[in-house]
């Protein structure tokens, strides 16, 4: 079972990034009979950031945030997007079968029109068609993704069928698989954890960043000894999703009959924090020394996906006449 | 001064064809300062023609049709437009820094909608993307474009200044050069010669299908003797793109004073047709004999220009971080 996943490179993750999508990530490469295909998506970046050193940077982050995880080049393909130009080749191609009236009834589009942007571009308007290509390229069958981005692998499907209908039985369908959602993260504020609210723990930070932002968690101004709300108790609702079931039910009762403050649960959670990631943080740390050796893990993982690629676009051209 | 041209392959050519574009291509490699690009646009092709086979042998075509008629490989780079699957790669780059509005205003697609078709698709939409892509990878000075294609080549103007504005001067500006019209090639009944309205002479038909075509040529019914407008007399019109200067004077005033049957002009046509055209039918009957001729030439084209191609490439690459 192939499965197919492409991240932005936004820098910095946090513990909201982690737990929605880069730890599931990593736990897939033990599934016995899944073949990972994951790719830094910087031909998409380009829709958002227009600042070329930057977007090299973050993507040389990216790839050095997955390896400290854990991730494992050997039982994964792990590559950057741009290293298998060939998509770009498909989505062309993907084009000229794609009615309009599908991108325009693309959700993010139209939301993005709402919105009433002045010079939106055609890359963002185009952006199914590349995501399209790279889902088909590499014939996936399942690809992962969260609710909002459900209608982009049903876009893919769809052109599939009409290039399948016009040149004949091609592409394989893939399937939408929706991610099982964590309950949502909360950030240092309540609100959703995202970098756009500024409200989010880095797991990566240095150990006095990742304390500041720790201790900015907002509480309210219940004592020590009163019985808390465990639903609405950010430093738990975070600590929960990081221990043991048992010790995160034992701690959330605890809390719900009063007796820890929320400066224990904070430094529990800071400590909790260095301890999880302990091994991760040492790792990228150590990285950022081998800026080669990352280099080659990628080109190595575009090495194995490419071979993949030329297989599905050569029969694509030998049927569209090229 | 670098020229870029590229063709559709449409099949079979005709006089307007020749008359129009053919002809000048082929003269544009005698001038001393001109490096010419000229490419088998068959990714545009897509938009229109969805079958494998016949696009794969419009392409063969094509390329033998320009061979015969004189084009000299040896000083022209004469490639197929898939060869270089740089400029779709360039495309999606063009796409992320394209604002909507600047394709929504292409005339040509505007027409298209007008006609009110179903299932426009995203390729003919975007069709000015990889047309700025083909233009300005080969960072080309002139694009000589009919009228109809003006516009084509300014958003290929604007969409390098978008990008040079983000990226850093990277594009040359290209200079559109409109074709000097040729007047109007009329077809056999009169309308513009064209092969939607089945009207044409096609170069390289056999003689016989060559004579039916000449004969089949709309005249009114006026006798022998009677004195003609040269104006409007369609053998005469097309006899004069043909002969020498003095040659067709001399024949319209004989065919204004009387004197000439439309039967004598046909013929006249007719045996114009096989001796200006005889060298490059000869030579278009032995290329169909010498396939790999034909491919090594167009490899050979290819290679010069995929150089070329990839020096752009790597620079805009380089500057937008991938």
């Amino acid at each position: 079972m192939r499965i197919l996943s492409g991240m932005q490179p936004s820098g910095n993750p946090h513990l909201g990034n982690y737990l929605g999508a880069m730890r599931q990530h990593v736990a897939m490469q033990d599934v016995k009979c899944a073949q990972c295909y994951y790719f830094i998506a910087n031909y998409h970046a380009l829709t958002t950031l227009r600042d070329g050193p930057t977007l090299r940077e973050k993507t040389r982050e990216l790839a050095m945030d997955y390896l400290a995880l854990g991730l494992d080049p050997n039982r994964v393909a792990f590559f950057r997007q741009s290293d298998v130009p060939e998509v770009t080749e498909l989505a062309w191609i993907l084009d000229t079968v794609t009615p309009m009236g599908l991108l325009e009834r693309a959700h993010a589009w139209k939301d993005a029109k709402h919105k009433g942007k002045k010079g939106e571009t055609v890359g963002l308007f185009n952006y199914p068609v590349l995501m399209a290509a790279d889902i088909l390229i590499y014939q996936s069958d399942v690809v992962p993704v969260g609710q909002d981005q459900k209608q982009h692998v049903e876009i893919a499907r769809d052109i599939a069928i009409a290039f399948n209908n016009i040149y004949g039985e091609t592409f394989k369908m893939p399937d939408v698989q929706i991610k099982k959602e964590v309950a949502t993260v909360p950030g240092t504020d309540g609100q959703k954890m995202s970098k756009s609210y500024g409200n989010v723990i880095e797991i990566f930070a240095t150990a006095d960043l990742l304390k500041k932002q720790v201790f900015s968690i907002k509480t309210d101004s219940k004592g020590v000894a009163e019985p808390k709300d465990p639903t609405t108790c950010i430093p738990l609702i975070l600590l929960a999703h990081l221990l043991e079931k048992n010790a995160a039910a034992e701690l959330e009762k605890n809390v719900a009959s009063g007796g820890v403050g929320y400066a224990e649960l904070k430094t529990k959670l800071f400590e909790t924090l260095l301890e999880y990631f302990g091994e991760a943080r040492e790792k990228r740390l150590e990285l950022e020394q081998k800026p080669d050796f990352v280099e080659d893990v990628l080109l190595a993982g575009a090495k194995k996906a490419r071979k993949l690629a030329r297989e599905t676009l050569d029969e694509v051209r030998r049927k569209s006449g090229l």
